[in-house]
C-alpha cells in the first residue's frame, strides 16, 4: 500500500487516523489505556535498515521507493490520553496526523503495542479491584506468549500488580521483582523439613515457604512451624507460605488457625494457583478467605479467555476532507473528522459522558451531544465541566511527552478511577458509560451518509 | 533459588527435569510440538552479561554466587521429541538432564516458549484441518500479544498457514510474506472505482480488492467487474477480491455468483474477520461457500479463547534418584525418573499409544504398559512397533540438532498427523490417546509412594 501511495502521487497526501476499539474487554464497563511510552518510543527507532530494504528489494519492492523508505523517519503529529486514562469504546484514544505514507507505516505498531498493554493493564486493575490493598504479583512469564511477557509485565504495573518474576521486565522497566520457591526446591532435598531449613538459612527475613509438594496441612505446616519457631530463635521472623494447589479456601482457613495456635500470627499467606479476578473475589468476599496477597499468572500475563483487544485505526480525513467507512453492520461505520475528546465531568468531578468534537469546535458552543448511531438520543452537555483528553505527545516527529514509570502511571490510574462512578466498575453487567457526539460531527457524518446513498441510489437507478 | 541451591553446597547436583503438559488446548486430540529450534537459539545465548550482573548486585544478590552466574553457560544434556511431531498429555517432550542450577536457570525460557509455539501450532494445524487445500494467512499482528507476534507468525507456519502480513517476522523466519489493501486505501481516493483503478495499475498481476468498504454487493462487486475487465484489456487477470465484513457464506456466494456471470471464473474469493477453525467448518462444510483463501487474525496469532497452553518443568531425578511430586489432586502427582518415551504403532504404522520406559529400560521387554493413575488397568504392546521419539538435540551444552525452516517442520508435521487416526482429529470429543507406564515405572513410582505415605503415617501417630 505505500509503495501504492508512493505511485499514485498520494505521498504527500495529509491523513488524520484515530485509534479507538469498539468493545471493552472481560465485559469490562472501561478500559485502562496503556502502552503510549512503548508505542513513542518504537516510533523514535522506527528505520528501515540497510538489511530491512535489502529484504524488501528481493520481495519485489521498487528501487525510488526503497530509497524514500531509507530515508523514512515518521515526521508527523500525535495527539493521545495519557497513559493510564480510562477509556470507553468509540472514543479516539490516540489520534495521528501526517501523511498517508507515514500514517500507514506505523499501523502496524501503534495496534500491536496499544491494543496488548491495554488489555493487560485492564485486567491487572479489574484485579486489584477486588485484591484491595492486598498486593498481587505478576507468575506469568512461563506461560505468557512469547517475548509478549516483557510488555505485559509492565502493563500489570500500570493496572495495579505489586512486582514480578520476571527479571529481565524488572530489569528493562525498572519494576520490583520478587523470587520465590518453586516444588523442585522442596524436591532436590532429602525431606521437606530439610528444604525448608536450607531456605530459611538463605534468607533467612525473606522466606516464603511453598508448603503444597508433599500434603500441605499433614506435612507442609507442620514443617513450616519448626522452621518459623527456629528462626524466632535466630532473631529472624519467617514472611509467609504459600498455597498452590487444592482449596484455596479450606486450606488458607486451616492454615490460618495452625499458624496463629502455633503464635505465627505474623507469617502471611500468600496464594497462586490459576487466579483472576473473579476467583479473588469469591475467595475474599464469598468466603472470607484469609490471604495476604496472590501470585498470577496465566489469566494476568494473557488476559486470556478475551486474549485481545478489539481496537483499529481508521482514516478520519484525507487533505481535510472527513471521510467514513460505511458498513452492512451500521455499528461498524466509522465517526469521521479530525477530533477532540471532552471527558464532561459534574460538580463533584465525577465523569458523566465523553463528547467527541470536531477538533476545532470551542467545547463551550457545544451544549448536546448524541448518540452517534441513534441521533434521536441527545443529552445536555451545557453544565458539565469539560475536559479535553487529548493531549499533543508528538509533534512533527519529536516525541514532547514525558518518560514515566510504570508506577507513576499505576497513581495517574488511581486517580482518574476513583472519578469514574462505582457502577462501571462492576463485573456483572456494569452501567454503560455514555460517549456522544456534537452537532457539528453528527452534522458531517449525516451529510456524507447522504452522499454516499445518493451515489448508489444512482448506480442503480 | 538458584543462589540457595549455590550456597547450600547443590550446585554439582545433578538433575532430571521433564516438560509437559496435563490438557490438550481448545479441547484437541492432541498437541502439536514447536518452538524447539527457537528455544535452542536462545539457550546457546544465554549468558548473564555485566550489565545483568550489576542488576542482580542492586537487587541484594551475593558476590560469589555472581561471578557464578558471570562465567554461566549452560553445559547440560537435553533430549526432545522432534519439532512437529503430535504428542499428548503428560508425555514428556523434552528431557533437560543437567547440575540443578542450570537446569532451574533455564525453566522460565523454555516453557515460555514451547507452551506459546506449541499452542500456536496446534492451532494453525486444526486450521488446516478444516481448509484442507484451500491457504490461509496470518493477518494477527494488529492484534498480537506485543512481540509475542514474532514466534507466534512463525508457529502459524508450522502448523500450516501459508504465509504472513508480518513483514519482519518474514524477514526473520525466511517466512512468505504477503499484503492486503485496507480500508483506508479506498477511503483515501474519492471513489472506490479510482481506488481499484490505481491499486490494479500498480500490481497488475498481484491485485487482491477489498470490496467492502461501502457496500460489498452493490459498489464493491460491480466496480471490481470494471476493473477485471479493463486489466482483461491490458493482457492481465485480477487475482481476488476480499470480504472483510457482513455475512461471509451469503456475501462469497452471490459474489461467486456475479464474477462468474461476468466471465470472471478465475478471480478468487479471500475473506477475514474473526475466524477460527469452527467458523471455517461452518463456512465450508455446512454452507458450501466458495472461499478459496483465509486470512486470520487475533484466533490464530493469540490461540483467544485458550491463551495458553499449561505446559510444566518438573524434577524427575536428583543425583540419581528418582522423584515425585504429591498432591490433594492425584493428576497432579509427576511421573518419576529420567524416561524414554515410545510411540506404538500397528502394522499399518497408525499410532496407537504412547508408552513411557525408565531410560535404561529395553523396549522390546516392555510387553505391557499401565494406566498412570488406574494401574488395574492396562494393555498389551509386545506385538507393537516402538519407535523412541526423545532424541539428543544438546550435548554437553552443545547444540547437535540441525535446523529446519518452519515448512520443513510442517511437512514433517504432515507426515506424522497421516498417522494419527482420524478419531483424534474430530474438533467434538477427540478420541482419547492412550498413555501409559511400563511396570519398572510403575514399581518406582508406587515404592515412592509407599514411602511418603509411610512418612506421614508415622508423623501423625
Amino acid at each position: 500500500m505505500a509503495q501504492g501511495y508512493f505511485y499514485c502521487n498520494k505521498k504527500e497526501d495529509s491523513a488524520v487516523f484515530n485509534y479507538f476499539f469498539r468493545t471493552n474487554p472481560f465485559k469490562s464497563g472501561f478500559t485502562v489505556f496503556a502502552g503510549l511510552q512503548d508505542f513513542l518510543k518504537m516510533l523514535a527507532e522506527f528505520r528501515f535498515s540497510v538489511e530491512d530494504i535489502e529484504f524488501l528489494r528481493k520481495k519485489g519492492f521498487d528501487g525510488e521507493f526503497l530509497n524514500y523508505l531509507a530515508g523514512f523517519r515518521f515526521a508527523g503529529n500525535i495527539m493521545s490520553v495519557r497513559e493510564g486514562e480510562i477509556i470507553f469504546p468509540n472514543v479516539p484514544a490516540v489520534q495521528v496526523e501526517g501523511n498517508i505514507i507515514e500514517c500507514q507505516l506505523i499501523e502496524s505498531m501503534l495496534l500491536n503495542i496499544l491494543n496488548f498493554e491495554s488489555l493487560i493493564a485492564t485486567k491487572a486493575f479489574r484485579v486489584s479491584l477486588v485484591a484491595g490493598n492486598r498486593p498481587f504479583i505478576d507468575f506469568g512469564l512461563r506461560r505468557a506468549q512469547g517475548l509478549g511477557a516483557l510488555h505485559a509485565t509492565r502493563a500489570t504495573i500500570i493496572g495495579g500488580a505489586s512486582g514480578t518474576s520476571n527479571v529481565l521486565a524488572g530489569k528493562i522497566f525498572g519494576i520490583p521483582v520478587s523470587g520465590t520457591m518453586a516444588h523442585s526446591w522442596v524436591q532436590s532435598f532429602d525431606s521437606e523439613l530439610e528444604a525448608f531449613r536450607a531456605y530459611a538459612q538463605i534468607n533467612p527475613d525473606n522466606t516464603v515457604l511453598l508448603v503444597d509438594t508433599y500434603d500441605t496441612l499433614q506435612t507442609g505446616l507442620p514443617n513450616t512451624i519448626i522452621v518459623a519457631h527456629e528462626l524466632e530463635k535466630k532473631g529472624h521472623r519467617l514472611k509467609a507460605i504459600r498455597l498452590d494447589s487444592g482449596d484455596l479456601a479450606y486450606l488458607s482457613k486451616k492454615a490460618r488457625e495452625m499458624l496463629d495456635n502455633a503464635g505465627l500470627d505474623y507469617v502471611k499467606i500468600v496464594v497462586s494457583n490459576q487466579l483472576d479476578e473473579h476467583v479473588i473475589k469469591s475467595l475474599l468476599q464469598d468466603q472470607s478467605a484469609p490471604i495476604d496477597s496472590f501470585g498470577i499468572g496465566t489469566e494476568l500475563i494473557t488476559g486470556k479467555k478475551d486474549a485481545a483487544l478489539d481496537g483499529i485505526y481508521k482514516l478520519m480525513e484525507i487533505n481535510g476532507m472527513p471521510k467514513m467507512k460505511f458498513s452492512d453492520n451500521i455499528e461498524k461505520e466509522t465517526l469521521p473528522c479530525k477530533k477532540q475528546v471532552y471527558r464532561c465531568t459534574d460538580s463533584q468531578g465525577m465523569f458523566i459522558r465523553d463528547a467527541l468534537l470536531v477538533a476545532d469546535e470551542l467545547p463551550e458552543n457545544a451544549d448536546k451531544i448524541y448518540h452517534p448511531l441513534h441521533s434521536e438520543r441527545c443529552s445536555e452537555i451545557k453544565h458539565l465541566q469539560k475536559e479535553p483528553l487529548l493531549q499533543t505527545v508528538v509533534q512533527e516527529g519529536k516525541i514532547i511527552s514525558e518518560n514515566k514509570n510504570p508506577e507513576e502511571i499505576h497513581r495517574y490510574l488511581l486517580l482518574r478511577a476513583a472519578s469514574l462512578p462505582d457502577e462501571h466498575k462492576r463485573f456483572i453487567s456494569p452501567h454503560l458509560y455514555r460517549v456522544g457526539i456534537s452537532e457539528k460531527l453528527l452534522k458531517v457524518r449525516d451529510s456524507l451518509t447522504k452522499q454516499f446513498l445518493n451515489s448508489k441510489n444512482q448506480k442503480n437507478s
